[in-house]
């Protein structure tokens, strides 16, 4: 006997939980791809993506997960020989540190662990260090995957101004957009990639960069951009075929609109407010739980918390212990617990995750709560009673 | 800022929430209706369904929703005139009585209320009463979807054969089969009906007729049997088009397929233990709702509660501001409390009931129940602390 | 090697083609059968379901396939023991007498053979043999799906107002609506009948009669009438579950809303139209194959075909040859020759019918035709050239 | 009113018809990407991938349009300032030429215009002038989508071993692989790319890199590989992740699997069996059309005529003209003359195209050959009759 036949519930951060809607959008004949709807769809999604991204400049729509976006945005403005900052908070920095190195770039990579957000007094001395504006880009990651930490964006782009350094701030945000309040111009940021499969509840195989003139300009002066990711022709097509380099990805198309129109029926600061109160009640379970016991919330301050993915701490191997026993008992699949130490490590089965982004509503993430509740009890984990009473007090107070 | 935007959880006493395979089994161009696939894959389902049912005799299978079939099982047994005797115990009893009285039969209806199983002891009186063996069939009702009460079939059959009585046993199975126990042929029942929407996990539209030989000989007895619901092709075809009497319903057939699928894969046992535990787990967690508070159960003893469905009291109008607030703020829907009192009543808004049938596993359940809490904080309803973990200790311990 | 591998083409007199929308619009959760989308959605099929019909009377849907609505239309209106006349052309005339005859109603049944519309001279010989009236109703067919023959409704109308005979005029429209014209009230027809699966675009499994005053006062006038087939509380429900008599089929009202949007934006004589050329694309390429060789139209005159379906000959073995050979090598699923001689009989294999309704262009036709003139010439069987041609240039014109 | 309603049939050269199993197996919940039945699918997909590229090497995955792999090819394998020889006979050869350019490639293109296979003799011309084999690779295209040319590899082949040249052999075999028989490692081809939307069926977003020992060779050689084109983890990989590098394109996936398991089912053999009896009936069609009137096939000789998709002329404007009267009459989209002359040109209404690759039947492709003659009747644009009867012939004998 299995508690666990019924729906599945997928509580990873990404891809995250496709709607009904999404999928039924999916659903349907292949269309022409040289006239017609299609076309007119696509056009249709560039307004909708920049106001998701809070931008009034430009958006390159790629056939891609986040990784590829990574290095279409480097592609397109830093040159093998040029230089960008990293500060990294959990593992994704890192991996971006990693594609520039290899594509020739050099890199200053500033690590901050990964229970933290970024040391704005060390992004600053690293550059202030930078006598010559060597440094062309700042590659931030709003919302670290791996740690859930989130960075303080706009923080980040006062420091740089207030240094007067001409460095673009980028930021990553394929955990965060749709999720995590984000506001690209307003907070001045140049360059922002993302990807379908989060906040933007649509299957992995499309991301986006979002790009300001001043981004633009730093294109302009590449002597060499690779066919395939250059942006210029996607961000201004001449013809359907340029947004896409070749063949559109039409199914997703179909999807992206779809999510798209929900997340215009529901209202940007809406979608941000629903993640902001699901993720207080997990971390208001969490906190009760770990009152006596093993668990606690990866990053202490709840201000550097992303809404939009949850990294715990149990200590090995009660981490996972607790993600097999809800789902083979309870239909829930959680996050392992990625980059905290190596797969190999006997105390990888510590850490794990909480997705909690996209398509997710009070009924949804109570129930993962309740499920863990359960799973506590069962594995005998430590742990103190009335989290679940704690989190639906949240859910209460909206 | 809604809490509801998410995946929807319909948590009804039926239709239940309908698996992704049965929807994509659906989704499938007509097939042709004379031969190939689509006949085979129908007489296959009739094994299946017997194994459901705990026969090894005989079904018929209606496009029908379960009233229809509560006229097809009097059409081809009991005559205008003749006699059946039913125990009432919620609203359905009442409802077969209503057909049967307006097809002419004659019924002697017992009403044992709303919140409690028949009472064998009255039962056994009226059929001492019947000293000319005048009631041809005993109209039970397994699971009263209304009040959620759970009669003891087997007790019944036992009755009846100790009085000696030659009446056949009917048992009305909508809300319980493939949720509470049921064994046909075990508990000596004669004709079983039941719906496609509730346990079977296939949309509403399909109904059946179980029934053993005794039933067989009452329909050989029968001077006229109108052509659609006589039971004799439909279960005894010569050709496909029998089976339904005309044109098969063939996106049903293919859902029904999947879904005994689906049961056979999970098994019977399995199924019927699973529910047992989320219908305890509810259970659990109202208990504890209500030590301080107006929350109750509507049938004391859990030993006559069904583990399909539980209908519960929460003085109006808090049954209805509890539904409500689920509806809007966490993507549940609750179920009406139907049948309690009259719907103009005021009292009305003092029922309400929790679907816990087919397709549903813990994580699903223990949303149910935090939301509820969730709720009963936000609209300030007494109710004592600690049922959601109650309702974990019971998820733990499987 | 198979030529049939590919999108398969359904071309039996129903089920018809379903809409991909159609599909898509059944593959969703289970709704809500108390309150909300589903209530308002029901209530909306029946202004679109009567301007299918071409009434401003009345209509009852049922959970049924067509056969359930025969049986339907009599249990409302003609009690065991009055009379009704049946004109039968083919072979659902005669099911419908059957229907009646045993639910004990006396039947008056004249066939016209299987090649030809009902003989109304004949008709009207009857009718004034009846000199006492005790002919309630004349069960007309408006198409038989076997014969293909299609009657004259507004004739039959004229001739029983000029005997001045009070019977009711029914018409069994299960093949014909929504492919053939028909115009319930316009045509003075009394109760008309269809089902979901054949122009309506919809699995089956739902069944409509459509009534007008004169009938609703013979239902008013019957002593007893069954509680599932009355169609009192299904016309004029004053609560939303009497509009099925207990649970709604919630996945084939989803079904049946998308499909009336289709009509809806196609507008019911464009409907026609396209039915009407679409069927004489066919007629023309059976006319030029015939010429100098067996295949031959089953109904001689063309203003006695339905555009619904079509009926043809063509020497046994030929038609059941035809109908392996573009099954195996073009993916095209024609009908068998229903009701033309016994399946045992030899000749059994030399009829065949083509199903040209609902979602049906003229891609799909001529592919039909396309591939009969494949297998007319990979089996050899005698044809005249320029068959396709001439089928194309009625498409031509449009 | 218009004969389109009813079944698009989409008879471009990619996307191709999606099959229902496919769009089935897109509609389903995210999977777990870390373990799971994902894993295993993703692996499993690797030897069914490689059996239909006709090699016992490797495969890398791309997320990805076709164009996307013509970059990735030349990232592993072609530093800038390497040299590379094209031979374009249409639009595509082009294309690969301008992303070597844009890479800092060197390239000799050899144009052997629109309407002819590549002429061996002046390809071994340019190779022998190639003394110091500064020439990496040769760029073949197996089948130009526009041209609809085939040209023959394996002699191809055969040339640069004779000349002793130690370049190697690619093949773009987007538009092919799957419809026209493609042997890589037999045919001695070092490097084949493909993408899902044309044979394999499935929706745009996937693309593919087979690639030999020898191209590895060069893979091995090369200094720089950006990390997100590079094959040696996605071919080789450790990790799940590294498949993709990062997220895994889930939906995709699905898809994919099932397209292979159709294939599979199929034959190869079969498939371009199928596939020749296809194109062989639309050209026989053609050829009749042709006698005596402007409809023209693109390229002559047969031999060298592609099974996936025919390039037709047809006067300007009568190609768009016929496009659009069987788009608006019925409910067929042909593809347009892509590449024969620029979009501006008033020649370009003079060109069109018919796919008929992947999910197509004998039904689907009589039905385009079908209304193709009614447009040519409709616009009275001359042509000789019997055509369609011509192409009947042709899936006659199969």
């Amino acid at each position: 006997m299995s508690l666990a036949n019924g729906r599945s519930h997928l509580a990873i951060p990404g891809p995250s939980i496709m709607p009904d809607r999404v999928l039924q959008a999916m659903h349907q004949p292949a269309p022409n791809i040289y006239e017609g709807a299609l076309v007119e769809l696509t056009a249709g999604l560039v307004p909708d993506l920049k106001w998701v991204a809070g931008t009034e400049h430009h958006v390159a729509m790629y056939i891609s997960n986040g990784h590829g976006v990574w290095e279409a945005a480097l592609a397109n403005t830093v040159a093998p020989g040029e230089k960008v900052l990293v500060p990294s908070c959990g593992r994704f920095g890192h991996g971006w540190a990693e594609f520039a190195t290899r594509m020739g770039i050099e890199v200053e990579l500033i690590d901050f662990g990964k229970r933290a957000p970024m040391d704005l007094e060390v992004v600053g001395r690293a550059l202030e260090a930078d006598k010559d504006h060597k440094i062309k880009a700042v590659l931030a990651t709003h919302v670290d995957t791996s740690s859930s930490v989130l960075n303080d964006i706009p923080a980040l782009r006062k420091l740089i101004d207030d240094l007067g350094h001409p460095a673009m701030l980028w930021a990553d945000c394929v955990a965060s957009m749709g999720c995590d309040r984000f506001e690209m111009d307003a907070w001045g940021v140049d360059l922002a990639i993302t990807a379908s499969q989060k906040g933007l509840m649509t299957p992995p195989g499309m991301a986006f960069i979002f790009f300001s003139p001043k981004a633009q300009a730093a294109r302009e002066g590449m002597k060499m951009v690779s066919p395939h990711w250059d942006w210029n022709a996607r961000a201004f097509p001449q013809m359907f075929y340029e947004f896409f380099g070749g063949t559109a990805p039409t199914h997703h198309l179909f999807a992206l609109r779809e999510a798209l129109n929900m997340m215009r029926e529901e209202g940007l600061e809406s979608i941000w407010k629903r993640h902001d109160v699901l993720a207080r009640a997990l971390w208001a379970a969490a906190d009760v739980w770990g009152q006596d016991g093993p668990m606690e919330l990866n990053i202490a301050d709840p201000a550097c918390r992303s809404r939009a993915v949850t990294s715990l701490r149990l200590e090995s191997p009660n981490a996972t212990a607790l993600r097999d026993w809800v789902s083979a008992n309870a239909g829930v699949t959680l996050g392992i617990g990625l980059g905290m130490v190596e797969m190999g490590d006997p105390a990888w089965h510590g850490f794990f995750r909480v997705g909690h982004m996209g398509h997710l509503n009070a009924h949804g993430m109570m129930g993962v709560i309740g499920v863990m509740e359960a799973g506590l009890q069962a594995l005998q984990i430590p742990h103190t009673g009335g989290a679940v009473a704690a989190a639906a007090g949240v859910i209460a107070k909206g």
